[in-house]
């Protein structure tokens, strides 16, 4: 018997439209396992039968794992027989919370493939704010602060522009300015909702280690002022002290991911993610 | 007895981590639902029990749904029990497919909250593309083509700059180039690989709708040259002579959403998305 650890594992998402859902929890499984190695094959957009068969067929010859998120209740069928009749491992990721809606609203599911990424009034505000987000990146244009719904300030390296793309996606307009202790900080800093600025914030030593790797990066010597551990320091304090005026929030970016950022940026402020969803009233 | 359909569904997103799987999957359960009126709650990184336990009681108040991805078995089976002891609906969406792979590999997870957010090497690679978007969107510095993962060409609201962020968080580096008639085509265009150009083309008439409401949105008149019918037949007409010549992908946008087209891309390039795994090996 060969050792299991050691073969590949397949995983299959598939879909009847982009896999965003399905993709994205077999990313989180997947990363429980960082020593096991995987192979993994979006089937997207499959909503035809017989296309769909041939998805299942090849996962059958690879004895994938399969993780679905189908809204038609035949093909949904189709996939639960035939995991059953291969022995197939199938996780159907829509139909219970789907099926628990429409029990407790009386109401019908549309059954439409796709219907997270309708063109609705919530796509285009998206788009939007993925256009805002890269139009008043890093204090392109300080107009930008007056009508974001989050304005990020940090010194280098805190993530900001990740941070303000991430956001866009969630349908939120945002604004940001790298600080330097010598700049100067636009007038309409502070005339901007206290309760929308979001002051990001690093440890010196993480700082001094990512902007060294930086400069390496550039092939140029690592040990820059840029780098310095006292300008550092004397740039987290200018920031510290500029966040301390405004009385806004303050986040350390130092251990967090920019989900992690982002998370604790919504609750901090009270922003909702409303990207995918609306109501027809909306 | 009171038309259930008229009130609001409550749904909870409870996470040890910062909840994108399980928002995910409420998100695209909602979108099933368009008439019904949901309100969204994410409980995100909870690993204590006892704040775990408070969240759980508000759920039961509001008689909520709950979606939940938690790695700590022994805070699954407190959902698990509460929800079972107070008839609530929970989901449990990471842990089959965890188990799965457990069983299949003989490799124990890691069971460490956020394993999908480590800032790993695809973490910061992803982070890279982001600014590499940003950096090349709008054709602003050709060099960036010759780097890139992916180079999008297309007329005036084609999604090249959300497309490219999007891809970006697939950590995939985009450039993109907006095409005018009159545009010089920057030399460097010549030199990359066909296999990583996506022409994006679209119906004119959307176009003209979709530039009109721009028009007036800018408060101009909708009726200009930029949405005049001929004149974006010949950029189209422009664009597709382009993609001719260089032999790429191309992909008409009309009814796409950038999930969609982000998707089509990546199966056309032959593109995947490395964003959220990593293994040890890496």
């Amino acid at each position: 018997m060969s050792n299991a650890a050691e073969e590949i594992l397949t995983i299959f998402v598939i879909s009847d439209s982009a896999g965003e859902t399905a993709t994205k929890l077999a990313q989180a499984t997947m990363a429980q396992y960082p020593t096991v190695e995987f192979n993994l094959f979006r089937k997207t957009f499959m909503s035809d039968k017989a296309i769909l068969l041939k998805a299942l067929k090849e996962a059958k010859k690879l004895n994938a794992m399969i993780l679905y998120t189908m809204i038609n209740e035949e093909l949904v069928q189709l996939i639960r027989d035939f995991c059953q009749e291969s022995d197939l491992f199938g996780f159907d990721v829509l139909t219970a919370p789907v099926l628990e809606i429409e029990k407790r609203s009386g109401v019908a599911p549309t059954r439409e493939p796709g219907a997270l990424h309708h063109l609705n009034k919530n796509y285009f505000k998206r788009i939007e704010a993925m256009e805002f987000a890269v139009k008043y990146d890093d204090g392109k244009d300080p107009r930008g602060f007056l009508e974001a719904d989050v304005v990020l300030l940090g010194v280098s390296r805190t993530s900001k522009t990740p941070l303000s793309l991430f956001l866009a996606n969630k349908n939120l307009k945002v604004a940001n300015l790298p600080l330097v202790p010598q700049a100067h900080i636009p007038k309409q800093l502070w005339e901007v909702d206290k309760k929308k600025i979001v002051g990001l914030t690093n440890d010196p030593n993480v700082l001094n280690g990512i902007r060294k790797e930086r400069m390496i990066a550039y092939g140029l010597n690592p040990d820059t002022a840029y780098s310095d551990i006292d300008k550092i320091r004397a740039e987290l304090e200018f920031a510290n002290d500029l966040y301390e005026k405004l009385g806004c929030v303050v986040i350390n970016v130092a251990s967090l991911s920019i989900e992690e950022t982002a998370s604790m940026i919504m609750n901090a402020l009270d922003l909702e993610d409303h990207s995918y969803y609306t109501t027809e009233n909306d």
